[in-house]
């Protein structure tokens, strides 16, 4: 179905959204031609691309339109190639946990980790560090549930939602260094502990997952674009 | 597949998201008790059927676990009755497109509404009223391309993101007069007031839109609860 260079990636190595794009085409071994935007200076093919947002990931796929935002390029790698390494379960009502929880992720719990870094003030950074800490805790039992037992989300391999959070564990780490505190941990999320080890040597995700070195350097160019208290 | 009362939906007559969980379940011809809600004092069912959020509109379907979110319950309710009226198209690449524009209405478009409500001094209010006149305008694009010169978003009949969108018609007329302004009109977005019309007068639609009364009730306890400026 998809030959080399047919499918056009237009992202940067630091972001999660691109990241998770990147997980699913291996699972799926789809390849791509990865394209590296330079956020600081977008280039004219991204911004015709993705008028609306102007952001990554883009993905191009032969003469279709450019489809743009992760959630929905995974569902439509998904919808292109079903057959190879599916990432939603069968049952609707499993598929509608899926997306609830992908939306409480993406709109709920990792936008914290942005309120943490923007927000000044010790008192207020450590209201946003608890709320990322009840955060952990809803998803470990969102874990407990929908794992059913088994090592992953997704069950017996990684499934949709294992791309949607496992995209931020470099970022997680990233976080927790710089704000002295865990958010992950043993007493609290044991079971997100335990999946977060398999996610980092997962084949698929362990050669896409950013470097501390990326993610830093990511994070000084977020500080010089979108200061403090901004 | 589904017998009175196996599908009950915990909502509010006045909620948009509520309304497009209505139109789905009459297109599709899904039997459904109504279950209603005071949000100024919400059920015990609610509040344990949606912990995390505590919104509506929340579907309990037999013994499945309760469904939330709108666009997460409409996708449900696609995947269990794929054959009655599928709202979604067929091709990946047109589902897609579908995602991303439903995505920019419920993130960018309809929260500039309530913007508006919570935002004082005449001169912000304008420049919000600007953005929502530019949105309107990305909308009415994005139905020439999607709609392909047919009648709907969907082709010849209403599909996903005519229920997306059409939800808020009625909040549309609202909130035009509240603001002395048009949102949609024959000069900038011709195809989406004729568009306005045939959802208006669509079967599965006029019963579920909310009067103008309700609309307003609703608008009286917003301003009680999350009043100008919060």
């Amino acid at each position: 179905m998809t030959k080399n260079s047919e499918i056009r990636l237009l992202g940067t190595v630091a972001s999660p959204y691109v990241n998770r794009v990147q997980f699913v085409c291996n699972l799926k071994s789809i390849d791509y031609e990865f394209v590296a935007e330079n956020l600081a200076c977008k280039s004219e093919l991204l911004l015709t691309s993705n008028p609306i947002h102007k952001k990554v990931p883009v993905l191009l796929h032969a003469n279709e339109s450019p489809t743009c935002e992760s959630l929905v390029i995974i569902q439509y790698l998904e919808e292109i190639k079903p057959d190879v390494h599916p990432i939603f379960p069968s049952a609707p009502a499993e598929r509608a946990n899926n997306r609830f929880w992908a939306h409480y992720i993406d709109n709920q719990f990792f936008p914290l980790y942005e309120k943490l870094r923007i927000t000044q003030g010790k008192e207020r950074k450590e209201a946003i560090k608890q709320e990322i800490i009840e955060g952990s805790i809803v998803l470990e039992e969102a874990f407990v549930k929908t794992s059913k037992g088994k090592a992953y989300f997704g069950g017996d391999d990684v499934g949709f939602l294992d791309v949607v959070l496992g995209c931020f564990l470099s970022w997680t780490y990233f976080v927790e260094k710089e704000n002295k505190f865990k958010i992950f941990d043993e007493v609290r999320t044991p079971r997100l502990v335990e999946w977060t080890k398999r996610i980092w040597s997962h084949e698929a995700i362990k050669s896409v997952i950013p470097t501390n070195e990326i993610i830093s350097e990511f994070y000084m160019m977020l500080q010089k674009y979108r200061p403090l208290g901004a």
